[in-house]
C-alpha cells in the first residue's frame, strides 16, 4: 500500500530563529509536529478526535538529518508520511524542502499511542491509524539511536531549569522541543553560534512533569564532535540525545 | 497625513498556544513585531537596511487591551500603524481581528531608535521614517504605563531565571516576548488556566543581557484583580508590567 503523504509549506518567522538568523534547532520539531497535526486534521483524526477517546500520540524517538537549516523569510515545505505501524509503534518522516526543492532537513521519528487518564502505553486502534494508509508491519527497525552518557565521562556541564507554565502545551505535556533548548543552551553562544548540527538523535524515556526542575548534563567528544546530553529529574533519566556538529 | 495602514494574516500554531489552547501571552507580542517586521520591509525599511545603518528600533512600552485571545487554527489578521514620529520617539498601534472582524487585540506601543555600537539612543533618521508616512509631532502623548511596585507591596512570588541561548533573537537581545514568560510563570498554571489577562502594561527600563540571571518579582492586589510585575538584573529594574485580569 502507499502511504499517504502530506505537505504543507511554512514562511520562516524571526521568533523561529536563534541568533544566527536560521531556524532554531528546537523549532524543528515544532514545525513537524505541525505538519503532522495538519495532515491528522485533514484526515479528521486531528488531536480532537484522538483526545475526545482519552487518548495521545507520544513521541519516543527522533532522528534528524540536518544538511542547512533555512533562515528567516525563507519558504519550506514540509512533508510528511507516517509510514508504517505494528499494534503498538509507528513511524513518520518528516522532509523539509528550501524553495529550489533541496532537502534541507531530514526526520525519521517513532510514535506510540497513550492512554492518558491511566498514563501508560496502549495498542492503536484502527480508527487512529487506517487514514493514513500505512504499511502493517511485524516489526518496525528502529534507528540505533542516541548514544548513552557513561559513567566514564566526564560532565562538560551541568544546569538546572524549572518547567515554566509556557513550556506546557495544550496536551498539558512539555512540548518536546523545550528538551533541546535545556540540552543546547549550556553549549554556550559562542559554541553554538560557530557550530552547525548535521545529526540529532534523541529518545524520551520518562515525561517531565509540570512541576518538575529537571537537570540537563552534557558530555564533549571533541574528537569526535560530538556532544551527549542527558535531562534528568532527580536520579530519573527524562530524555537523551547525541548531536553531531560540524564547524559553521 | 494619513499613515499607511499594514495588514497581515496568521494562523495561530500550537506551539504559539498554551495549556487554554489560546494563544499564549508572550506570543502576542511576537506576533504585533512579525506584522511590524513585514511592513518595514514591504517599505524597504526592513532590519537588514536598519541594521546596516548600525541602528536598531527598541520598544519602551506596550500598553495591550485584549478582548478575547485567538484560540490555535484560527486566522487572525493583524493590522499595524506607525502613526506618530517626534525626534526621538514614534508610536505604533497594532490592531488584531478574527476572521468575523472582530476585535480581538489592541496595542499601543512607543519606540525609539538606538545606535547599536554605542549602545545609546539616537534620533531616528529621515529615511527610516519616512516611508511609514508618519505625522511628525512635537510630543506624543504616552499612556500612563504601569504602576510599580512600592516598598509597601508583599512579594507574593520571586522567581529566578538565567537567560537562555534560545531567548535570544538575531537582534541579539533577549526577545521581548521572554520577559512575559518570567513574568507571569510565577502565577502558577491553577491561576493562569482559570483567569483571562484583559490589560498588559509593560515599561522596558534596562536591556538584559546574554549571560544575565533575572529575578521576576510577583505583587498581587486580589481586590483589583491585578498583579504588579518587576523583572530585576541584581538591583537594576530591567522591566515592569501591570496585568489585569478577570475569571476565564
Amino acid at each position: 500500500m502507499m502511504s499517504q503523504v502530506y505537505d504543507t509549506n511554512h514562511v520562516i518567522k524571526y521568533y523561529e530563529c536563534d541568533m544566527t538568523t536560521k531556524l532554531s534547532i528546537p523549532m524543528i520539531l515544532n514545525l513537524a509536529i505541525l505538519a503532522s497535526n495538519l495532515q491528522a486534521e485533514s484526515l479528521s483524526i486531528g488531536d480532537d478526535f484522538v483526545h475526545a477517546h482519552g487518548l495521545g500520540w507520544i513521541v519516543l524517538q527522533y532522528d534528524i538529518q540536518i544538511k542547512r537549516r533555512p533562515i528567516v523569510g525563507e519558504t519550506v515545505k514540509i512533508e510528511t508520511v507516517a509510514k508504517e505501524f505494528t499494534s503498538y509503534f509507528a513511524n513518520r518522516d518528516f522532509n523539509f524542502y528550501d524553495e529550489q526543492g533541496e532537502l534541507l532537513i531530514e526526520i525519521h521519528s517513532l510514535f506510540a499511542m497513550m492512554d492518558m487518564t491511566k498514563r501508560k502505553m496502549i495498542r492503536i486502534p484502527d480508527e487512529m491509524a487506517a487514514g493514513y494508509e500505512p504499511d502493517v508491519v511485524k516489526r518496525i527497525k528502529r534507528g540505533p539511536g542516541p548514544e548513552s552518557i557513561s559513567s566514564d565521562d566526564e560532565i562538560l556541564h551541568d544546569q538546572m531549569y524549572a518547567v515554566r507554565y509556557t513550556d506546557i502545551d495544550f496536551n498539558h505535556h512539555v512540548n518536546n522541543s523545550r528538551y533541546f533548548e535545556w540540552m543546547i543552551d549550556g553549549l554556550g553562544a559562542d559554541f553554538l553560534n560557530s557550530h552547525e548540527a548535521t545529526q540529532i538523535q534523541i529518545r524520551f524515556e520518562k515525561e517531565v512533569g509540570q512541576n518538575d526542575i529537571v537537570t540537563s548534563q552534557i558530555v564533549l567528544d571533541s574528537e569526535k564532535m560530538r556532544t551527549k546530553h542527558r535531562i534528568m529529574v532527580d536520579d530519573q533519566l527524562s530524555a537523551e540525545a547525541t548531536i553531531n556538529w560540524i564547524e559553521a
